[in-house]
């Protein structure tokens, strides 16, 4: 019934690394022969991880198999996953070899989906796992524990996750392996990153365009990243199509991504030993040999550089087959490769298949790791588990930031004048750029210049590392901004350069954000899970800046106008996350500079491009960003007294317009009472039991009222603002003007209109709400409606704005 | 100062197809030879179509430059992009001339972006655009409309969009336009879909893994995709980093997609209008020995498609230099390629640069395109801009649909029964994907079978044409199941299938549908906009059944909980979305039939795929549905009164818990009266106003009672449920349990009881807000306590809920 083939060291051959698949490849140099000492030991070791792993999947009890398995052993409710682990496990393994005995900083990246138990293991054998989780000790107790604690309770789940010593790449959502593995080397010259993605992970968009992340990599001032492409050929319960294509169009596809694949492809375990040290041992000689030619020789093309493509059986060295059925080198063993063990044939097949590795000749009778495999492990920070790279917070240094104040913006009044928001930042991100040459990047899908941020160019390039002209604007291979049409690629990049201890800005069109809105919530999880574990040191927090905005999109339209990813972002825990809509540039340099200085956040920031007023000088900006929100006096008439309406307004192009509707109000109607609220930071509208920077209701109440009507006008979609407030007192008499999906190709003005968050239509919302102008309402609305009917005339006709509202300013 | 040289036909040279690159291709078949007359006729065409581009860009007025030009014929505002229109209109040109010579049924996708010129120019040219907008008329009067337009308040925008005819796919997010492709010729063997990348767009991670979706075409039924890329070199302020490699390093990739890749390359007119020509010619040819080899030959390996790669510059014609600085063939181009007209010298150049396309030779006096130009396109349908596949709904078939009641769980009682939901609905759909085997398929990323849909296996197959080896598991090349472990080309797929006209769904995972948020965005936003244009059709609705949830990632843990896709969906405007959380099997298959019978809506449903309690017989589930909220009078005990308390549920874990709940609190509290309403249709929820499904004020408050407490426990983010219903009369008095972000690896009721959504904190929360169990509620709250701590103890040392939780059966 069952087939299951009991794994046995097999004699060691020498005429290794031979390369089977159809690859017209050169022949590679010649082999590393590992001793056949080495080998055993070597086999041994990956035998007590892959033991280890089937043990955290399976067992609860009698770890070390000192009694015959019995059913009351092993865990009433299966989960987890076998697959990828053994060959995880194998790399693992073979790493670690590599890392001793040519002296490496390197990190693991574990890439296919659910490799938890791998890592686990590996890190539990090398013991950088008992130093953080002192109660799972290296004896049979800490294996009980181990085992235990897996996919179980109050445990850890069966993925690389933030629980994961040496992980900065959550197994969950797949794809992002290979961006974190290059964030992570960028500037650290002497790291490699051994990044192995799984052939199912493979078929993911992200993973596919991040291959090309080698023409952003200078081999002079970056480190490197190893690829192992892990070919076990199954998914959940599908082949994974890069097995399925002939291997000569898979090396084709690979070198066309430019690289060199070096294949280990076989199943007999010293055979494949054999050729995966000699793999290795040959990949780090040609990392050793273009890392020598850029730094010594001066070498400038961008080299080609190796991975390795690991084709090994899907559940390698498990159960050949369950009842009768195919497992191993197949997809039935991507999870629990069999359950019911109720059934005793299926206990039996367990214990034949755990003591196939001879956990009797790996763990001492107390359930230590024998002496001589515990030596193949590397020492201190050289683990994988404890290097130092994946915890980054460890080597995070603050960064050295010039002072913001001296990149005013100086006003004699407010609106006075009119300048680029974000082109202010981007002389205070030149000098950021110039201070921290080593440890900050700005990252964008080609848009730092459209994005106003040009000012960095006068200190830094473009990075780019493929074929250049002489006539190329800003290239060089040591550029600190990064651009590539993939908005995956940004985002992943910056968050492997953040969790290995390093700065960035993500700069990106508002609309377009949308698109790592999932790997967004993914790093959001990851942030509030490592809060949750004191070993995790605070990373600098991800900073993403969304500038072209929905209100400004004149010559993109409907399918650019898209304000919803903030509404994404407060889905995650407060804790977490922060929302700024700095309404002037002074605002703006003082939010920047809270951003960078903070950590273990995400931070959004909305702010126009476009040439705007603006509004506070920069003592104000630092008292009025530091609460987050305020009543701007010059634009009240409601002092000592109390208003007859507040009028507030979060982001640029509301404010502008609320501040343009009070003009008019204060002429037609100057015996109205208004109060005049902006908000920078969104969270200051919740609870404060809700978000850290939450108000206190007294002072909320104090700032809106208790009873005036409220009329807010709001960069996004209206109903979030209703969201954050729904429990204030006066929530009952907030009205709020936003985008509401209405957009075309248009005028600036005629944005706000099709939206009815213009100022006339503003006006008119105020007279219908003030008891006081119920006499005036209807003519006041005739007013408003008559300019509206004038502007719509107006563009049609002349295809722009009108000059008294194109060119209105606040003069009061 | 300006260097622009004009434009001038060269002698034509017949040696051509040369390939310059480093290409290692076998040379290609014998060139097609355009004659003298075809290629001067072919250049005019084209010359013609770059004309009304550029004229689309800057003219107001003077559009056949009959009078000098002048300021005031020129556009106030300049808007749009030239970069990508040239290159667009020769490969259009191209194909018209194919479609001609070879009778096909094709249509354009435009992936680069901001193409709209060029497609606009294009069907103008060949009388589809007037045909539906009959005010742009083919003279003179019309072409002066056609240039104002364009990048003009109420006129179009600068990319091909669904106001532009025979478009499918959206300009403005790049990187679908591949997928669209061969979504839209599935099951259509006769078309030929063309699809235009560019070299921007195919950085992009979802235009990087849709080239794989050659491993999902059979070519004996489905149709053929020829993708040229469009390599001009640049972004918007970059290059494009496939332009920059070694062209033995592009061929190599492309070849390693599995494509053969046929390089035109060049910049002299006449030279690239005889190589395309023969391109096209031999890419057709290949695609008609495939299809004939499969179809006829009974060929069943995956063939090697043909593709072109077109190399030709950025902003080809147009000005070499402004201002000094390069133009042509360079990122300056990208956008509009000089502004500033109120300089002089600048519209001298607009002058000379329009009259280089010699527009007195391709326009008569009253402003039509001569007659022997006109001939050039194709007639009728045949005509890119008119071609129904492109409208989809004109060739839409309703479905042939079972009859959803056959599929019914029989129910003694609520509870009675338990299963696995979306198992129930698996039946249905297999007979679904059996009665319409050319229009009906199911997208999901390798999760059909976990989502518990594997009755479609009984009917079909997985859609595979790659290798496949013997003891595969449903495979085959016309399988009906789309399965690829990317979640971006399944929905773009699905989309380019629904957009030519037929019908699917696509399944996945909750938490990682985030991952196509922005392409849902986009397309709900072409759905929005296409419900404005009398011509477009309605199309199928996009159907997204989200499973395996939140609530249940037993081994899966917090990376996989995310319900938030809901709230990103509700952003968009009412009229194209729908949110349906049916409770049971039989509620599922009710809705599952509306939505398949649905046009032009996005509907999201939410269902479990554990084994889970039914509540509805068919008539019940009817009703329910039918409505999408109502009372469930079995569980209450308010008949014939009101209520103390009014609890609600929507989603199918809240539903169990609410009912537990009442379960306890009718034992504990007898005399308590509960109300216990269920919502399926979330949008019920929203004011009549504001969604088309939204209850009347009045028919709400009769449910909810206007003063009653009100427990609500939802599938998702609490905050949602206040967001729709914070208008109701009594809002006040809701209080909403939901997902507040707390997960882990851990059982399914402890889950549950990390969100405080579990029936013993309801209960609690209950005991707080009814006040007429104020002197029993400590009481109360001290059992529900005592009963959560022997949870949590239980499950900490066995792994899973206690059997009297997990067992827990509706019984009253």
């Amino acid at each position: 019934m069952y087939s299951f083939e009991p794994y046995t060291g097999r004699p060691i051959r020498l005429d290794l690394l031979v390369h089977k698949g159809e690859t017209s490849m050169d022949a590679p140099t010649p082999a590393t022969a590992l001793t056949s000492v080495e080998l055993e030991q070597l086999d041994a070791y990956w035998r007590a991880a892959n033991y280890l792993s089937v043990g955290q999947i399976y067992l609860f009890d009698n770890p070390l198999l000192k009694q015959p398995l019995d059913r009351a052993h092993i865990k009433p409710r299966l989960l987890g996953h076998w697959g990828t682990t053994p060959g995880l496990n194998f790399i693992y393994a073979h790493m670690n070899r590599a890392i001793r005995a040519h002296d490496l900083d390197m990190i693991f990246i574990t890439g296919p989906g659910h490799g938890g138990p791998a890592v686990v293991a590996n890190t539990y054998l090398e013991g950088s796992y008992s130093e953080l989780y002192p109660n799972i000790t290296r004896d049979e107790a800490g294996l009980r524990q181990l085992f235990r604690q897996f996919s179980f309770p109050g445990g850890i789940p069966s993925h690389a996750a933030p629980e994961t010593p040496g992980s900065i790449n959550e197994g969950g959502e797949l794809g992002y392996s290979l961006l974190h593995a290059y964030g992570a080397v960028f500037d650290n010259p002497d790291l490699i990153a051994c990044c192995v993605i799984g052939d199912g992970e493979a078929e993911t968009g992200a993973l596919a365009t991040s291959w090309h992340s080698n023409k952003f990599l200078d081999p002079r001032g970056d480190g490197a990243v190893l690829p192992v492409l892990h070919l076990n050929g199954y998914k959940i319960a599908n082949p994974a199509f890069l097995a399925r294509i002939p291997r000569h169009e898979l090396e084709s596809l690979l070198t066309g991504y430019g690289y060199r694949p070096i294949f280990v492809e076989g199943d007999e375990p010293s055979d494949m030993h054999q050729k995966m040290a000699a793999a290795v041992d040959q990949a780090l000689a040609e990392i050793r040999g273009i890392q020598r030619r850029a730094r010594d020789g001066g070498e400038t093309t961008r080299p080609t550089w190796p991975m390795i493509v690991l084709d090994s059986p899907k559940g390698w060295t498990g159960p050949k087959e369950v009842d009768g059925k195919k497992t191993e080198d197949y997809w039935r063993s991507h999870q629990v490769p069999f359950g019911d063990l109720d059934n005793p044939a299926h206990v039996r097949l367990l214990d034949d298949w755990m003591r196939s590795y001879r956990p009797e000749e790996l763990f001492d009778a107390g359930g230590a790791l024998k002496p001589e495999l515990a030596a193949l492990a590397p020492t201190g920070e050289r683990r994988m588990g404890a290097n130092p790279h994946a915890n980054g917070g460890k080597l995070l240094r603050d960064l050295r930031l010039p002072d913001f104040r001296d990149y005013r913006v100086e006003l004699d009044a407010p609106g006075s004048v009119v300048s680029e928001t974000t082109r202010t930042l981007g002389a205070y991100l030149r000098d950021v750029v110039r201070d921290n040459p080593d440890n900050f990047r700005l990252f964008g899908p080609d848009e730092t210049h459209s994005n106003r941020l040009s000012a960095v160019f006068e200190v830094t390039d473009r990075t780019w590392v493929a074929e250049r002209y002489p006539y190329d604007d800003h290239l060089a291979a040591d550029g600190r901004v990064m651009e590539i049409l993939s908005e995956h690629a940004c985002e992943g990049w910056l968050e492997g350069y953040l969790l290995s201890g390093r700065h960035g800005l993500f700069s990106c069109y508002e609309a377009f954000i949308h698109i790592i809105g999932s790997m967004f919530n993914q790093h959001a999880k990851w942030l509030k899970v490592c809060n949750e574990i004191p070993w995790r040191v605070p990373v600098a927090s991800l900073n993403i800046l969304l500038t072209s905005h929905v209100w400004r999109q004149d010559h993109n339209g409907f399918s650019h106008q898209d304000p919803g990813f903030i509404d994404h972002v407060v889905n995650k825990k407060a804790d977490v996350i922060r929302v700024y809509l700095p309404p002037d540039a002074n605002t703006l340099l003082v939010v920047a500079d809270k951003c960078l200085r903070s950590r273990n956040l995400v931070n959004v920031i909305v702010a126009g491009k476009q040439p705007e007023q603006q509004w506070l000088d920069m003592d104000a900006a630092v008292t009025h960003a530091g609460v987050g929100v305020g009543i701007w006096d010059w634009a009240c008439n409601d002092q000592g007294g109390e208003p007859d309406i507040v009028l507030a307004a979060a982001g640029d192009v509301p404010t502008m317009e609320m501040l343009a509707a009070i003009d008019l109000l204060r002429t037609l109607v100057p015996d109205l009472k208004i109060r005049f609220i902006n908000v920078v930071d969104l969270m200051t509208l919740q609870p404060a039991e809700e978000h850290p920077h939450g108000l206190p209701d007294e002072e909320f109440d104090l700032l809106f009222t208790t009873d005036k009507p409220i009329l807010f006008g709001y960069h996004g979609y209206p109903w979030l603002i209703h969201r954050l407030t729904y429990r204030r007192t006066n929530h009952d008499n907030l009205h709020v003007r936003g985008y509401k999906e209405e957009g075309t190709t248009t005028t600036p003005f005629d944005m706000v209109v099709l939206n009815e968050l213009d100022r006339f239509h503003l006006v008119i919302d105020v007279a219908r709400r003030v008891p006081k102008l119920q006499a005036q309402a209807a003519h006041l609305q005739q007013q408003m409606l008559d300019k509206l009917g004038a502007h719509t005339q107006y563009i049609h006709a002349h295809g722009e704005d009108m000059p008294e509202i194109r060119d209105w300013k606040w003069a009061r």
